[in-house]
């Protein structure tokens, strides 16, 4: 009695994987991963797809289903590349769109096709691109933000220069500041580069300043450009207010060119419940990766968010690094509070491929800024 | 100590104002509530802003604290209309950027101040709207989906014919309908337009079809122009990929003029957990409603998710309606596995301002899917 036709359906063949970890005992994980299968593909009743193209090629298949401790099992699932149109949106869709929605399931790992990487170029620095731009070969990288929200251009451009005086790597602005009157973006982000080149100029240093870019549709393009022309020497985005997508479209953007750095705002809640969602080493690590950023921020297992563990900061170096095929590996770029006494426990951590963002604990240390970078700096140089 | 100046900030007084819920005894919840007003505006040591502009302006500021029940006390915080820079995503960031990363935290209402609210245009439809353009006055409407992914763009029109033969309200591709090769977005577009024109001449209804028009942003704008110049009568975008303030520019630009219908694909993930996140009256009524949506579709309360439960969804529709200044209403669309038996119950719930989207159970009830939509279509004329 279907209405769908058994027809064959010409596919390349390719197939890319993805793994669910499931809650619930066998039978209940067993049927969430079949689930999967048809919630992320055909999203209609598989009993009404007869046998041919549509069975066989567009519904997910199960590769693999193993328990994985007392309460959950794990699923790798592959999907037919021909799914995602080849395109960044659908992809994410096929890999957690409608099941975002049911309990128990949480996306904790990628595994792409070569086919299907062939067609994301992902980050346009990683890490080698941006240690040449910083002319730093290995050490972990020192980064800040111009805050709080509130003071004017003038008072953040002198806060970035004493920063940048200080020798940092990295200067964003902090993530709230968009457009605001008390410090309008064009003024804020050429009195800031200015000041940071100035700095640069006197001290032969290559700080780069990232400023926040995020903003309406209509305005973002234009202040990309405003920004690069003024010597921005990155961008930084919240794609959780844009769009991954946005991100990705930057990055592959030639006339752009400037290293991308992730702000996690309004995406914690992708992994904060360990059941649902996202992992910190898939949302944080592989698919901002694939999205095109050059560093992903997130919360540090220690500092004043504690809701990220050791553990799930492991898992965001791993996927800012682990094999993906030509995609660059990127910074993982821990903040919320971080102190210079925790450097060497997160080294171990992290490795040495990571951007330290310290902003509170920065300020903490007294008024001199520029004294308190220049000792941090040493810190890292020594570790 | 502090670097920061004692100034006073120009502000214009106007502030709005965010109910969360928060986890924990009056001390933990205190805490919390404290947190968010520096964690979403300064975000930074408040012990270094000394008395002035910014400790009075700029801070968020708990103007109500209550307990809720035994586990939760609820927090009513304000903040400066400026904090937003008027800008969609900066709101959004205040109301939930960083907090988003921390546990126990719940954003569950939202009351903006009128002066704020001025900057937003919200849907440019709402129900009268998109009653005027259907010619249905009062009754709820009946919506589906072309599926599943796989299906040629013939076969898609095909069905899309035969769906607006019966007279359904509303045809939307299936949220997985990108630019596949199966059938491509523009072949596809068209062909589903001209198939849903033929069969409104033929009944002379209002069938309208709306293409899901997420995809690369660099081909956004283009897939829109080109539905709109096939005869799309609204368009879908699935906005947890686009960014919700793509939404909100498609909503505001009058030469596209089209009624938007937002997907949930990918968000999920803020309201699944009652503890995190966003309450599905916020994410799926007030936020998407700001953002310009239309018609909201969601999980149903009774169907294949079984997440959402009947609370939740009558949280959506109040949502969908509950006064924002000259913001105007828009229609809930549970879906997800509803049923006709189900019809009367959820009018109980959603009110006659609803739009079903039926597709699984559309088709389980036969091969003829006209006839079938007739039966449904006179349903729900007869509630």
């Amino acid at each position: 009695m279907s209405i769908i036709p058994s027809l064959p359906l010409p596919v390349s063949g390719s197939r890319f994987r993805a793994v669910y970890q499931l809650l619930g005992d066998e039978k209940t994980a067993r049927d969430r991963a079949e689930d999967i299968c048809i919630e992320e593909t055909i999203e209609y009743p598989p009993e009404l797809v007869p046998a041919g193209g549509i069975r066989e090629h567009v519904f997910g298949r199960i590769e693999m289903f193993e328990p994985l401790d007392a309460q959950h099992y794990r699923a790798t699932i592959s999907f037919a590349d021909e799914l995602t149109g080849y395109e960044f949106p659908q992809l994410v869709n096929v890999l957690f769109g409608n099941i975002s929605m049911k309990p128990g399931i949480r996306l904790i790992r990628l595994d792409l096709s070569d086919a299907l990487l062939a067609h994301f170029k992902g980050p346009r620095f990683g890490i080698q691109g941006l240690r040449r731009l910083l002319g730093i070969p290995t050490r972990p990288l020192l980064s800040t933000a111009t805050k709080p929200l509130g003071l004017s251009a003038t008072q953040l451009a002198e806060m970035a220069y004493k920063l940048a005086l200080g020798g940092i790597d990295i200067i964003k602005d902090d993530h709230g500041l968009a457009d605001q009157p008390f410090a309008p973006f064009e003024e804020r982000v050429a009195r800031t580069a200015e000041a940071v080149a100035n700095a640069n100029a006197r001290t032969g240093g290559h700080t780069l300043y990232m400023p926040n870019v995020t903003g309406p549709f209509e305005s973002m393009l234009e202040r990309i450009q405003f920004a690069k022309q003024a010597g921005a020497g990155g961008l930084m985005l919240i794609p959780a207010h844009t769009g991954l997508d946005f991100m990705r479209r930057l990055a592959d953007d030639a006339t752009i060119g400037l290293p991308i750095m992730s702000h996690p705002a309004f995406i914690g809640s992708y992994v904060l419940n360990p059941d649902l969602g996202v992992s910190h080493r898939v949302l944080h690590g592989q698919l901002l990766r694939l999205a095109g950023a050059d560093l992903s921020i997130f919360p540090n297992y220690v500092g004043r968010f504690a809701s990220y563990t050791r553990a799930d900061c492991l898992g965001i170096a791993e996927g800012c690094n682990t094999p993906m095929g030509p995609l660059k590996a990127i910074f993982s770029a821990p903040g919320g509070g971080i102190a210079p006494e925790s450097f060497a426990d997160m080294l171990s951590v992290y490795g040495r491929d990571v951007a330290f963002l310290m902003s509170s604990n920065l300020h903490r240390a007294g008024p001199d800024l520029t004294a308190t970078v220049q000792r941090f700096r040493a810190l890292l140089e020594a570790l």
